[in-house]
């Protein structure tokens, strides 16, 4: 992206952003190519392609997580006839076309960039009597976890940079699943609205950390993300965070449990945000800059191919009646294996990190992503059909 | 803003937009003027001037309406020092400064035309013994309130065109009004992202109407929505879309029952959104073609001092498990006078209005907005001083 010209426009940027993080997925399906239209809502990506979109992709700025609960006797037949129906609504949607049932056209015409992607939990292998890629984390001694936000046989991850579409996506797509699953949770979320920050830019979360600063970048994504399939896998963790008592915190002590510093995100070992932090660098007293239980120190990982992809929204709720709010982070993480990559790290966390006291994980659901497909094909066929 | 040469960006034309809106508030206040920034999270709006901001402004992306219960013996001395504190907090972080109690500065810098508007319930008015301009609304048949969406003694109505801007603001001034007040109830709402329409556009609710296309403007707004003095009142309902229902009709029904087509917002009388709806035009069948029952029909006001200024939000919460959404419109209309102008609307549309049937009104709460304030002044001075 910093090789575009300068007078490539910011929303170009943006939009070429999009497409440029779709690599081979829009060089394999030529004929919907992400668009780099000079228009937030008129945005598109495409749809199409070895591997689902939304994944990749820079985040747009709103999202909505919806996962279900098979009806029971949905079987194998049954789940080909939803993916088919749900594969046909966001082909059209992601494009601006109205679903072919939607009720609301007028509501379609906007996609800004909008993004489906589907998840199957191990449900929906039970359900089809097939082996599951994925299976429940194991327990940590961190999680408070809530039923109302965990577990599903069915995700939809829709991202797009307008709520107004993400609510219509939403609506449309849960009614066409109607006959075959039932709503189980739904998480809506959000990032700066677009233009509020320039896309190389870093979010900030709820707790004012920059966050996704060591998620693999550019070359580093594919072996990280990508079985040679096409799929991958997705865990959505709800996190509270407990503002009541991290607002108590003196700016320096919340820099010393993250490892980095709140303003620039730099880690304690350095002076910008990408400097790589330097582990073994003491401070005048002896002791590591960076806090051996630091989140930083302990999140962790050398090994690009053991990465995670972290693609995170923010909640923000209502508060109780003496003010306390319900806020926090909708933690999503791509990565081929959840296994390999992401259960070690949450181990080495749950442990040991400083955050732990300021952070409650109140959800917990795994999906395997299955790959993308073809203008005539229908996502899950490789596992469905 | 039509008059700007073409070569003003989408952007400027934004918070060019908002420095219009304002109009004798920003030459009122020259130091505080609204910023024509070239960046959707650098633009401000200016907070002081002899009226308050966040009611004649183009409406951001977002908002929050928290409404507030005061502190059982809560007087007029201690409402003064929450109203000063308050008003700083507003001050400085409309403007991008943090609020001097700020536990997260790095969130209070991009404002994206943050407004803070407050509101005074007839609660308040009781607790410092002073006759309130507002009175509850009459009941209206249609009416289906809840106590958790209805009333409240304060308001804070939060605007920006970015999300965590506003999640900020809220979370800051809830604490700060801690003291003196309870949270009653929080609606959190949205609109079309910058930069997805252009800001001249009506934008659309969750039912695919185009929203406000009757409002006052121009001119039109100083005699509908301003008292001498610089106060207004506002009005703000929660309406339920049963779009259960709704998405049963087919496009004509639906436009029948509005009197305006679907995509275009034009009257049924008319090809434009903007034509001026004509009652007197009859159907090849001699019936008028806007019904009489119609909400254009019943909703209609001729004398322009008699308009309301709405300025709603969509609201899109979670659906339950079967799928039924829980979304609708954060309805919010400022006018001089809520008995003169919003009463005599609200009772024709209660009696008579063919989308009753897939509305329904669950919250309500009226709010008397103290006039505006110089920089060494605070908000309710007037009242409360």
């Amino acid at each position: 992206m910093t090789l575009k010209p300068p007078s490539v426009s910011r929303r170009g940027l943006l939009t070429g952003g999009a497409a440029a993080g779709l690599g081979q997925v829009a060089a394999a399906a030529p004929a919907t190519a992400a668009t780099a239209a000079d228009d937030t809502g008129t945005a598109t990506v495409a749809f199409h392609g070895p591997r689902q979109a939304g994944v990749a992709q820079d985040p747009p700025a709103h999202a909505a997580f919806a996962a279900f609960t098979l009806a029971p006797g949905a079987d194998r037949a049954a789940l080909g006839r939803m993916m088919r129906l749900l594969t046909d609504d966001a082909a059209r949607l992601t494009q601006g076309v109205p679903a072919l049932g939607d009720t609301d056209a007028t509501l379609a015409v906007l996609p800004a960039r909008l993004t489906v992607t589907f998840g199957f939990g191990p449900g929906l292998y039970r359900a089809a009597r097939l082996p599951s890629p994925v299976a429940d984390l194991p327990k940590f001694s961190i999680d408070r976890l809530q039923s109302r936000w965990s577990g599903g046989d069915l995700l939809l991850q829709i991202c797009a940079d307008d709520p107004l579409t993400v609510a219509h996506t939403q609506r449309m797509m849960i009614k066409d699943a109607r006959p075959f699953a039932a709503v189980r949770w739904v998480q809506q979320g959000f990032r700066r609205s677009p233009g509020v920050q320039s896309p190389e830019h870093t979010q900030r979360n709820v707790m004012g950390q920059l966050d996704g600063t060591a998620n693999p970048r550019g070359g580093e994504i594919d072996p990280a993300v990508w079985n040679p399939d096409g799929s991958s896998t997705l865990v959505v963790r709800r996190v509270r965070a407990e503002m009541e008592t991290w607002d108590k915190l003196s700016v320096t002590d919340k820099e010393l449990a993250v490892g980095r510093r709140m303003e620039s995100g730099a880690p304690l070992s350095g002076t910008l945000e990408h400097d790589r932090p330097d582990f073994a660098v003491l401070d005048e007293t002896g002791l590591p800059k960076i806090p051996d239980f630091s989140h930083v120190t302990r999140a962790r990982v050398e090994d690009p191919r053991l990465k995670i992809l972290r693609r995170p929204y923010n909640y923000d709720g209502v508060p109780d009646a003496s003010g306390v709010p319900d806020c926090g982070l909708i933690f999503a993480a791509y990565q081929r294996d959840i296994v390999e990559q992401f259960v070690p790290i949450q181990k080495r966390l749950a442990e040991k990190d400083l955050l732990n006291e300021w952070i409650t994980p109140i959800g917990s659901a795994v999906f395997a992503v299955p790959p993308g497909c073809a203008e005539d094909g229908w996502i899950g066929e490789q596992v469905l059909a």
